[in-house]
């Protein structure tokens, strides 16, 4: 499919409001289907995604947010809940066939299990961002939120912690914000 | 410029050897002005980068990797070290200017500050990935190497910390391993 850098980087923005149009649920696979092959290490691929369409699910969820992510939420067509899966290393023997021995290096190793899921669920979490812009949805990502609440209402009795959320849908641009100004190449980069 | 999803992610690959051919540095300026945009919470964006390149810096960098990762990172033309600057709030003034208050959510919050740089590092590591891609470039991400190594060798004396390392240049598809397989939608996400 032809994209743009455009579309990707310089001119998407993180929305505020909503049109009223419905993101379809082929929509959510082509968008599965596209952030999947995004490199993550030993191909862990810690993420798991719960997309909060229905009306019960949204209102589970909107209580777990901070105020101010509320009313946005509500009006969003879907909300993303980018979780991490604290068990992933059990699915390595499926993912990493080459390497029978990549369970064990995390089996009964807390630390690195956490940050290996939180670091790649995070990059897994870009490439979702980047995925939905490339099928013309926009985003509004959001670290706003109680996330013990968040787990309670949707992770109980499973392995899964959430990362951040996502609103999902067509973006109203009279909602926008100014744009935050970015750091140049010499505050946050160096060649050497 | 045009690009294509097939680019960015279907047929992208991770790349472990590396063709003669030197990577400019005008396209890393043009890599970070494109990952720059994308959206990082309260637009703290505290992801730094150090782009290895000269074969004085390669020399400091191999030792703290393990060791199979050294050879394909000898032969890499630039290995990016994707840091996270602990000190980010510090910038929240010029970088989130609409809320004066942004800075104190953070300051003497030494868990928030680690999870808010270590997810929104990684998203831009997410971001990063892709804006090298879309450039022509191929990388090879990596995370076996050790941090502490890296962080005295590279950000002594700093508030960045290592996150990943990601080798750039033109691949050689003969390099390549078989494709891992990845999560089914139905394995991975839920629509609820």
């Amino acid at each position: 499919m032809q994209i743009t850098t455009k579309q990707l980087f310089d001119d998407a923005r993180t929305h505020n409001a909503w049109q009223d149009k419905a993101v379809a649920d082929e929509t959510l696979h082509r968008l599965y289907d596209l952030m999947k092959w995004g490199p993550t290490s030993a191909n862990c691929g810690p993420a798991r995604i719960l997309f909060v369409k229905s009306p019960q699910a949204k209102a589970r969820l909107l209580p777990c947010l901070s105020e101010g992510n509320r009313a946005k939420t509500a009006a969003a067509p879907v909300t993303a809940i980018i979780g991490m899966d604290l068990a992933f290393y059990e699915k390595l023997p499926q993912l990493f066939p080459h390497n029978p021995d990549a369970r064990s290096w995390f089996e009964g190793q807390p630390e690195a299990i956490q940050a290996t899921a939180f670091r790649n669920s995070s990059l897994q979490g870009g490439y979702f961002i980047l995925a939905a812009r490339a099928l013309g949805l926009d985003c509004g990502p959001m670290s706003g939120f109680d996330a013990a609440a968040v787990d309670a209402a949707f992770w109980a009795d499973t392995s899964v912690r959430t990362n951040f959320l996502c609103n999902l849908g067509y973006g109203d641009p009279a909602g926008l914000h100014p744009r935050g100004p970015r750091l140049a190449f010499d505050e946050a980069c160096r060649i050497v």
